[in-house]
């Protein structure tokens, strides 16, 4: 069994857990703990380090969530077999799922400067606000919200959204149409048994969180290719598919816009047959820094056929574990039938809360807030980006929380990524959000989490380490 | 349309939105308002009545909830048809699933004095306890809790888990093993992916909500009938199911243990052949009041086989959206493969609320101060009784929060449920809880929820109600 000792910080500059977390990484990922070696249990672990056994726990558990430990039952904790660093960055794109990302900081478990492109700034949530609204909802007298509530969901709060959508997004729907859950992922399954089994047409790249869920619940999955208009409606209709899974306002990850007429040919290809339907996810609508909101496909919808998803884990925060969709009434009559049972997955204390918080202003001084915050990083990306152009075209500005950057040299992303890994910077490939193997040039660059100088230093270095290399 | 003139009552003993759902519910009951009437919109009958249109959504919404008013789209609201009062009791039983059933204090929506099975002393919650936790869990500097989380559920929360389990449920299990979600119906739709359509056996009489929820899904679902000692094996064996859905430490609705010679063989019978699984639902076991508590199955499983569900809805609050559940190593590893992606469906928040509730005590003393509070409540139910005995047969003592009554002059439930009703009391019936159409002469007294002068009361009105008629 391996030795592990593990040199502490003197400052305590990170958890304990996370120091033991990142040094275990490390010799996994630079072969000093070969794959199959087996490490000290946790117990043992926690003696030799004086520290309590939940902080090595906690550690392991962070990587055996990660991959790179693996548990064998009965028998305790083995290294895994990792691909080399070079490879690391686009496994950790879409795999950590909800690994807390955004505790660590700038900085990903290697200390790389991390454009992760799920990050979000969170320094800027209105936690007096949210204090305030938690302590006045649970003050005495308000124990109703402790027991059972509205099986879709609180009625102040799904009217409080309504009136957002309506305000906002041009939706037009009536609180009876709206399903509240503790994120779009549960929000997918209920519409899986709504639905029944389809053969889901889904853009090309895009967000594989999402086609995983619904693969798993057994629905096939379609890849359509997409222009710079958004899906390919040509292809769509030679897809077979009878569902597509479309986000016309802001697509992710290309930043795709869909054209106002693409999105007729869209709905009307749901029009065209019975039972057909389009899931129209508005991930982050609400981060445009340029030009007037584009407008939700589902404002538009003449054919009944619209079924729109929404969150407020982007712009509110994460762990605020409230999405929303909302119901063309034939759907929603059938949702009544089979999922009327389902008691809502939110706790009331939370729906009470959010609701107050979009009812009394907040959440709109919120968006406003943040959106000045993120167009600033925007711009000083985009300004830092300049002397790149003419080794690479830029795309996705104007919206949301990230970038893409192709090579106009065609250098492959491994190598994009790779040589930023070694100068220090982490960025993404974008060949993780195909649907399909795909040959990519393209990395992506998130800036939610970082400052503005952090943003302009990671670029200063990526244009050193991608400078003047031939193309491979 | 109908012209609705609602008389509020002076003292606004309950709010507006309560009692124009009370007022309409009782005028479609009574048929003053016939099947396929239009009612007033929302917005009309708020200007009628001078209140706000909210309050007129909300008894609306409530109205459609229960299936007193159906919403045709673009024209409104019209009156469903509903059986006559006789009726009633039963199908609010269960259809109602997770309507505010609560907050209706001690009569249910027709003022009568309410013996629901599915009521909660929420009393004598510790809100003065869960409000300081949030308070310190919100504090300035936990902005972790609004980043994402781990996806199976905090570490610490699934540790505190793990101790509850070993220390009251005799079940050793690691957090790695443990799962968290939004409620026990969430963890079914998890669980299914892991394991995939199957032929499910079920107690019957059994609860209903978990049988709609497996069917939902897909799963073919097989009744068992039980004998006194539990589900019976013989019949399992029979019944060409690959797992089976048990409550071995209190079943519900009947209130049987499980003997210890059938766990043994339902285990044995879930060994035998490969893929076969247990999921033990264990979702009131608190809650015993004379005797040793019960242990769970999972605690003596020696197959790996036995997939254990719990539950705080029930020890805590019905809001606190959080269930759990114990995978056995294989499935374990399936899981991590299929559903290891999901990212948490419960807000960091309330896992750390919870997590420190369990760790520091507070959970034990609630559940040692409610078992107290139910005890009294069960004796005196039990005391109040007595004079009963001669004409029915008593069962589910000892545990849990409702008993059976079965009559011994062949009355059937039908007729017990309308006279109690006529004479102000509602009380349950059996048949509801079974998988097939069954004939049942037994009603459920449900007493979490009252306290002990009402019980005392209610049941006086019970004897007199059903005294000395003759059976029909």
């Amino acid at each position: 069994m391996i030795d592990l000792m593990i040199p502490f910080a003197d400052n305590k500059s990170a958890p304990y857990y996370e120091q033991i977390y990142c040094f275990i990484k490390r010799e996994i990922q630079e072969g000093r703990i070969g794959a199959g070696e087996k490490l000290p249990s946790t117990r043992q672990l926690a003696e030799k380090l004086s520290v309590s056994r939940s902080t090595t726990q906690l550690a392991y558990d962070q990587l055996v969530a990660e991959g790179y430990l693996e548990t064998r039952p009965c028998r305790g904790y083995y290294a895994a077999e990792v691909e080399s660093l070079l490879a690391m960055p686009e496994r950790g794109t879409e795999e950590m799922a909800s690994a807390p990302e955004e505790n660590r900081g700038k900085q990903d478990g290697n200390g790389l400067l991390d454009f992760s492109p799920r990050g979000i700034d969170l320094g800027h949530f209105p936690f007096s606000v949210w204090r305030k609204l938690s302590r006045e909802t649970l003050q005495a007298g308000n124990r109703e919200f402790f027991a059972s509530g509205l099986p879709r969901g609180e009625q102040r709060l799904r009217q409080a959204i309504c009136d957002y959508l309506q305000a906002s997004r041009g939706i037009h729907c009536r609180p009876e149409q709206v399903v509240v859950g503790a994120g779009s992922e549960y929000l997918l399954m209920l519409l899986w048994q709504v639905t029944g089994k389809r053969r889901i047409a889904m853009e090309n790249p895009t967000y594989r969180q999402a086609s995983r869920v619904l693969q798993g619940l057994g629905h096939d999955i379609v890849p359509v290719a997409m222009d710079r208009s958004g899906m390919r409606a040509d292809l769509l209709a030679r897809s077979g598919a009878d569902m597509a899974y479309i986000m016309p306002s802001h697509q992710f990850p290309t930043g795709a816009v869909m054209s106002v007429s693409r999105r007729r040919e869209i709905l009307n290809w749901s029009a065209e047959a019975p039972g057909r339907y389009l899931i129209e996810d508005d991930y982050d609508s609400e981060f445009r820094y340029r030009g007037r909101p584009i407008p939700a496909l589902c404002g538009s919808d003449y054919t009944g056929r619209v079924i729109y998803l929404g969150t407020f884990s982007k712009a509110v925060a994460p762990a605020i574990r409230v999405s929303y969709m909302v119901l063309p009434e034939e759907l929603n009559r059938r949702y009544d039938e089979v999922c009327g049972f389902y008691a809502s997955t939110v706790s009331r204390v939370d729906q009470e809360i959010l609701a107050r918080f979009l009812e009394e202003g907040y959440f709109e001084r919120h968006l406003n807030r943040m959106r000045g915050i993120y167009r600033n990083k925007h711009e000083a990306l985009l300004e830092a980006l300049e002397p790149l152009r003419k080794d690479f075209r830029i795309s996705g500005e104007m919206a949301g929380l990230h970038l893409l950057l192709e090579s106009r040299r065609g250098e492959r992303e491994e190598t994009l990524i790779a040589r930023a890994a070694e100068a220090g910077v982490r960025v993404y490939g974008l060949s993780a959000y195909f649907l399909e193997p795909a040959e990519s040039h393209t990395v992506i660059l998130g800036y939610a989490n970082l400052e503005e100088e952090e943003i302009r230093r990671g670029v200063q270095t990526l244009r050193e380490a991608w400078k003047g290399k031939n193309p491979t």
